[in-house]
């Protein structure tokens, strides 16, 4: 691959440049979660794009705008890159070694919120455009970025505006938000997100809370409606009740599996990290345990609150409990699927005083592992990181890959410069300023291979 | 009854100094909960029976101290009269007409935090006491007060106290510290408390809480570990289903149901009162609900923590989870055989995660409805009250009874001067001054009658 000297001279000499253009984008505070600065750092993505010759344009949705930019190139392929330029909210700030929003080089790295997650992968990305366009004159292939503001509350609004924008997103090939280096420094491929259908369960079983010395022999009690209603879903077996919820679901492959037992095991890692004494189901490490991380769908419990709370005792039945319950769903499954067997199931066991809220959700989306851009994503990995790609075909996590891979049509590759110490969502998260330069020597190499 | 006119006309002439030592008495705050101004409550409480020749002592406890006070009398009989002069904390302040320690007068009432839990009915027998003085220059038995700083606080040091003293406590009967009147102004004379046995439940089943998305597949959640236990407890049928649980119950007798069949029917009253749309258990009302209320233990879920209680969604798996669980208990149960039982059953059922912890508890204890004392108490009540005393053979709440029943060996009486909108534990606690004189009024009679 002696044809990319030139870009990746390109890339040694001006990295201090393209560190200035994130420094500046990271310095802009952008919180989705409180509706912070997010009209301002939308503006400066566009003119990003706009030094870069795209045609760029902040794009209305019921919630933070959608930056969209296109630029053509030399052949009649396209890429579509998806990024988002909102963080997660900085707090506790008393946590960080240097203020969140005033971004610092130290020791090799970068630190501020939202420098990993996602800030750098967009900037690296545009220098890797930068590079080819040095080298080239112009970009290989057409290149478009969708750059939404809400991926830390959810993507609430990100699936609606795909599907009204299918004309002006048409490509042939994804490069997703994330990716990134495991604790060996291999760089991972991951191929699939699980669903996601979260609620909340609550009851009121009273207009009023009630002495506990009455209300206990006679009256409905708000938190034992919720326990039993949410005993109903799952026992201590782990099998989910509701009629229906394992219908239609699409199994792993025998590829999958194959994958899954090339990955290195878990066991000894989660335990350590997790301070678990074992695992559920009986498990006990192996490839049975990666495929129940990633293959089965769940039903898990995230939070309960009910009457008192603080410490010592309080004698007084609670008339309202809730709880918040995340089912995180496989290939098959559908989110309002799932609600609608849920309320059935409720209705049936005697719980019809638990109401639902729907607080969100996406189905489980993958991409082929034998897909022609995994390959060039995988290939063209090896020669920058020095090591192999492994390929992961499923993450237990979920996210907003289903537009892509289905209303789209696309296969979606992960590739970025996360590392196990990045501390995105936490205090200090950074980056390493050698896993900048890798991710844009990789993604060069990625849109010209695609390009061909 | 022509021998209280002279008491009862120094009762009437002397109303305002009584209440002027009550407001002195109320605004010394005395907040068990905060640790607050006990000490200095307790010495105003010795100061008020020394200075009607008691013979006072403020005595320590692993607590709050108690003030025990004694005076000889005419005959031979004592009477032993339980009070406390601790009060719930104030919060919510804003709700407060007037500041809760700075009493007022206003429409015939008195309000202020403890006036009417429990510091009138010590200033209004310390009254009472005052007319018999007056009228025959001594007291016709000898009369022990029990007063202690610990009551809104489950009086935690209160049995050990009477276990230690049972000499200086002898006695032949016991006033207790509250009573009153129902909404139709018949006052009421409850016989019973339930035990209680309150415990906290918790599970910790890993060292920190994990991203859901791999949580939920293959570690233990402490939230359903809480659930799954809590759920092995009581079941929707609302048995109980602890081995053992019901095992040594004395039932209710026919007397009981006769006594319990008098009182009025209480379903509408409960209906409109807690927002309740039916009962529990296919209860709809009549004397089986009043029994219900009263003769049956219970399992209440008083509070459930576990994770995130915020609004929207958080896809993290809890670490830890816990539940506050109150045990109502019958005559024959004793709360440390209900938790040896509890920690039994939650091992046979595979929760050996689950920690107990003893938050106090207290078996339930009688008095003999038909017994001498009571029937002077009764007897006494028709005079002031112009309305025949109605018996409750036990009351669904609890208290510290028990020691007095069973180590004292003492007929236990209510009376008292609540009413339904007292508002004991609530802001603007108050009480009515007609009914505080009555109070008085009956309690010189019952002491007199009594000494016969």
């Amino acid at each position: 691959m002696s044809d990319y000297k030139k870009i990746d001279a390109y890339l040694e000499n001006n990295l201090n440049q393209s560190l200035e253009e994130l420094a500046v984008y990271v310095a802009q505070p952008s919180i989705s979660a409180q509706n912070l600065g997010l009209k301002e750092c939308a503006q400066i993505v566009k003119s990003m794009l706009e030094k870069r010759g795209f045609t760029a344009q902040v794009m209305d949705t019921d919630g933070a705008p959608v930056v969209f930019g296109e630029r053509k190139g030399k052949s009649d392929k396209t890429l579509l890159i998806y990024n988002h330029y909102d963080v997660q909210p900085p707090e506790p700030l008393e946590l960080w070694e240097s203020p969140p929003f005033e971004p610092v080089i130290r020791d090799g790295k970068m630190f501020g919120r939202g420098v990993s997650d996602d800030k750098s992968h967009l900037t690296s990305r545009l220098f890797a455009l930068d590079a080819i366009m040095d080298s080239e004159g112009d970009l290989p292939c057409n290149v478009k970025f969708i750059v939404e503001g809400e991926e830390e509350t959810s993507s609430v609004h990100l699936h609606d505006f795909i599907k009204h924008n299918l004309d002006i997103l048409k490509a042939d090939a994804c490069v997703w938000e994330f990716g990134g280096v495991d604790h060996r420094e291999v760089p991972m491929q991951y191929l699939g997100l699980r669903g996601i259908c979260y609620v909340e369960l609550s009851v009121e079983s009273l207009g009023t809370d009630v002495h506990s010395g009455l209300g206990g022999s006679i009256l409905p009690n708000a938190a034992w409606r919720l326990i039993w209603a949410l005993n109903s879903l799952k026992g201590p077996d782990e099998r989910i009740r509701i009629p229906g919820f394992y219908d239609n679901i699409v199994p792993p492959s025998a590829r999958d599996r194959e994958l899954m037992d090339a990955l290195p095991d878990v066991a000894d890692e989660y335990k350590k990290r997790y301070g678990a004494k074992g695992f559920i189901k009986g498990l006990t490490g192996g490839t049975d345990l990666k495929m129940e991380e990633v293959f089965v769908p769940t039903c898990t419990v995230c939070g309960l609150t009910s009457g008192y709370q603080g410490p010592g005792s309080k004698t007084v039945q609670p008339a309202f409990a809730s709880a918040k319950v995340d089912f995180r769903l496989v290939v098959g499954q559908k989110p309002e699927d799932i609600v609608a067997k849920l309320r059935l199931h409720l209705d049936r066991e005697g719980f019809g005083d638990v109401k639902i809220d729907f607080l969100g959700g996406e189905p489980a989306a993958r991409t082929d592992p034998d897909d022609a851009f995994i390959k060039v994503v995988v290939d063209t990995a090896e020669e920058v990181f020095e090591s192999k790609m492994e390929i992961v075909p499923m993450i237990g996590g979920s996210g907003p890959n289903y537009p892509f891979v289905h209303d789209l049509g696309l296969p979606v590759a992960t590739m970025g410069l996360g590392y196990p110490d990045t501390k995105a969502h936490a205090p200090n998260e950074n980056i390493r300023l050698d896993l900048y330069l890798k991710h844009a020597r990789h993604m060069a190499r990625v849109v010209k291979e695609f390009a061909k």
